[in-house]
């Protein structure tokens, strides 16, 4: 039997409608690359949702999404202004400086969000060549300490940023947890907030492997499947991906994965909250919940659930639902931790 | 009902075992990033193959694979010496040189493949800081013009590399093809003729995606990790691309498809060369014939069947088989391109 | 006649002796690239001050020995950590990245200067392959904010450095300023502190242009003469900087004109102390005097003197002195600053 | 005394009149970075003799030049074609691919020269993802091979490249020599006949250093100073670049010195042609003589003059002359060249 745990959202398997749908797609010959009915249909899927005057390109993961998304908006003379905790400035090993050449530079935030006063800072040198030119403003939604921006905090970012000529991308690994939780199409935060580029994540609920990289600032999308293929993102067998897509969003899966793993994380949040010993550190608006915890146990409670430490310097842990998370594994877990401590 | 063809063997679908063992993989939580059991059997499986004291990191695609092998030997000074008709000079974009900002000295070759005469055309400067330093030889087996190294070439290869210093990447796209129709282990003709890092393929026999970066020469392997990482080539749902190669070498499905490919490549090579007007251009060793025909036809057989001109100036075609190519597509290609000529 | 000012130290021209020595250079046909008389006493006279055992390569200008002594210590998937006030940082147009593909980890200083305990908190995610790996600390002496590490400040930070696994790297663009007012050798803050690789600067001090790259730990200096010449950093009549560099060191001129400069920079210092409205912002420890004045006298006074806004945000202002700096140009601004308040 | 030679044209010394010129630029202050008046005048100089509406950026040497030229034009995703001795492709170790990610495209020649004919074979794979994207082709004058193009050859290459929307880039590091031999307006073999973008060589022709990289098609100059400080080839005491490029103009010392130098290569090549076992392999058209001697000879004739073995398969060698060699250079290095055969 396999460990469960809260590592992270990846850490879950694969939803079975998906799987349904990969088995269905092994249909004989199609031509690679994306030039087949199914991706056709998945595009269409996608233009449905967000307007059809959009572009969209598929990616196996998403750091390769994110790059996908920064390089078809920036030279490496630009600037990439992002929050410190950003996956692209933290978790993706300098992918976006390497491919990009890009400097990346990290904002304050102590809960995940960035705000137009901090962001303002950044916002000079520009015309002056010895200074990287800001390029592009990335934002994550959910943000990677498990908060969410408002409409309208995008909106303000979205109008600075354009203001100055920047652009604005939104790293949306957990996109659909942020629709869910706010009960809002995926459009009217995005598109309809100004966002220029968004790198729409299923892996991480409930599809085997699949990011979209959504241009609604289509102009930037003209070189995008050179910078794809020599970024090494272009999938032979596509439509392996693009039925994922399209059973993601058949009786919108997507909103059922994504509201169960919100729910179990308000549950899981609600449950330790009750324990002594515990401080939430963040605001419980998705599927991760951030805790302190006494470090001496983390180990011990690590041998019974995965989960990772957050920020070893305070002892501060997180904890991911996904869409196959238990109350059993919540109540077991919860368990767990009140006898440790 | 989709159209059947000879464009690519990655216009074919998945094996069903690969299929099946995908969603046996599919079994509640697994850590991600390949610190899984399913991977750690899979990499097991290799070590068997190849030999215990080898390094082993899986990618999603083939110029993926590529790129981790060159990058995991050169630096950015160096040049990678390459047939001008290699995968990594002509189909991957530039990857190579943007991934690891070496310079690809083409080879000039009739078959898709190079030898110690030519080679060595092009092994000086060394020492001096204006030329780029020959870092790397890639050969690829089979070769993107279907045609086959014998272990002595091979060996001649690395002997004249490692004499100069230089490594040995071998692009195995279609390894499998390789082994079955010569009738070797993959370790004598990769290991044992002193291939220094080989990119074994499987998704153009059967697999849905999964291809391996294999290196016995595993000091150069210490920094593959990040490389993976930084180049977006490491899955977080591993298991899923493991599972497959498991499945791949379970009762040799593997060679079980590159045999019958292999042998309607030859079937296909019979049918076409009893036909006036066609003109074979290269040996069928493997899973790919090369012909020319009359330029007005092309069109009008791609109608019937998926195909690639593969160069339009003397108007040659490409025709590849796979593990699903049926006789009665041999038969009813031969009988379309028949009656067109 | 040409407007003075305190804009940069390297907006004043070239010492008469540097000039001298390049005119005896052009002596008729001499080896390109580096491989001339000339050079080779250059880099015999930085061994007299740094050791034997040391390399030494020429570059332009301070950013391309800043690029070289990061890509001889890195790959791209490691984390290069300096000041967020650093010149690798602010002003160099992302030129690190660009050519290490390495991330910038920018650190808190308010005064110019990092310290070990800021430092540890990024010293995490080792061996973590998602995390850019620490790879190299990077200080400036004099800082960028006219300030200056003490001996066993360094000493702490390469201690720090070391036991990590991490290199540290000193941009030494203003290392005579530092060196003079220290009143210490070179290689007592460099080399016995513990520095891997120093950028030693010129240009700034009286040369035309010209830095050396300083290699103290030379088992990283073994492939950077490739680095320089793919970076565009290799002279091909490379006598004309070896002569300026001979000329530096002959009579400690370096000494002459870092004394005098600092000289000017503290005399600067006093006489706008005296002035109300002008509040210091820093220690002028070497060539640079930082202040706050009104806002609004700001382009006035730069009617009459060359000067920069540090930052533009608090009107904090920054005033360089060179070689050439006299006393009259500090009475007179003084004056000009007094009557604009 | 120095040992005097053929080796290359930068192993000469500086014209007098251009020291002198740096001399007189070294007055007090000015600006960094290129907004001094000295840099004004010598921006308007080039517009003199190329029309207006041009964009000049100086750089240090040839390599920063041409990548200058090359990234200004394309993305990585694009491919450079040129001939197979272009000095991007053999001499810059690798710089254009890593700066540029661009995969170069060596376009086989005997003479230096490319064509139509041969550069046609390359244009193929529009729009085709997999297929690195023709992007700007690079020809040299004088080329690499000491040979020349006609106006007519160098229109039908830019007819050529912009009837497929490639751009056209010449590298003149010795474009003197080439004007000066066919007694032309720089103006009409660049941009009046059709180039793009030109690399305007100084340093081999009597200059200390410097390049002029100068822009007919402005559009893509538009970004070129971001490059250009991100490629480290931003001088900050620019004044002793652009003094020197006065001075070049100034009662066409440019063309003095080219043509001194071309009239010794044909001093030269006459002298040695009438000696017994030496065999001209290139026409002399500018500065550069190509002869195959002896093996043998060749270490012998070394010890006495500086010169290159230019391709050792098969013993040829490369003389170039400079603005200073002297008749009794010639005289006396066929004198011991006779000797030693």
């Amino acid at each position: 039997m396999n460990k469960r745990g809260f590592a992270s959202d990846n850490n879950a398997g694969v939803h079975p409608a998906i799987l349904e749908a990969i088995s269905k797609a092994n249909d004989g010959h199609m031509v690679g690359y994306g030039d087949d009915p199914i991706t056709k249909k998945a595009v269409a899927r996608f233009k449905k949702e967000f307007g059809e005057d959009i572009e969209v390109f598929f990616a196996f993961n998403g750091t390769g999404a994110n790059v996908l998304s920064l390089a078809s908006f920036t030279q490496s003379f630009n600037s990439v202004l992002c929050a410190e905790t950003a996956h692209i400035q933290v978790d993706e090993c300098g992918a976006p400086e390497k491919l990009t050449g890009c400097k990346l530079i990290p904002i304050k935030t102590s809960e995940g969000k960035i705000f137009p006063e901090e962001i303002k800072k950044h916002l000079h040198g520009f015309d002056f060549e010895h200074h990287a030119q800001p390029g592009i403003i990335s934002i994550s939604q959910v943000t990677e300490l498990g908060t969410l921006y408002t409409v309208d905090e995008i909106k303000a970012i979205t109008e600075l940023a354009h203001q100055y000529g920047l652009f604005v991308h939104m790293d949306g690994a957990r996109i659909a947890n942020a629709a869910a939780a706010q009960d809002l199409p995926f459009r009217s935060f995005t598109r309809d907030a100004g966002i220029d580029v968004l790198s729409f994540g299923g892996t991480k609920n409930g599809m085997m492997m699949g990011e979209a990289v959504v241009f609604f600032n289509t102009k930037h999308a003209r070189f995008t499947k050179y910078i794809r293929k020599q970024s090494m993102q272009l999938f032979s067998k596509m439509r392996f991906v693009s039925a994922q897509f399209l059973a993601y969003f058949e009786n919108e899966l997507w909103k059922q994965n994504a509201l169960h793993a919100n729910k179990m994380a308000l549950l899981l949040e609600s449950e330790v909250a009750k324990i002594e010993g515990v401080t939430l550190t963040q605001k419980t608006q998705a599927n991760g919940v951030f805790a302190i915890i006494p470090a001496e146990i983390i180990p011990k409670l690590q041998e019974q659930y995965f989960f990772y430490t957050w920020d070893e310097s305070r002892s501060e842990v997180r904890w991911m639902t996904a869409f196959d998370t238990t109350e059993e594994d919540i109540y077991g877990f919860a368990k767990a931790l009140k006898e440790l401590l």
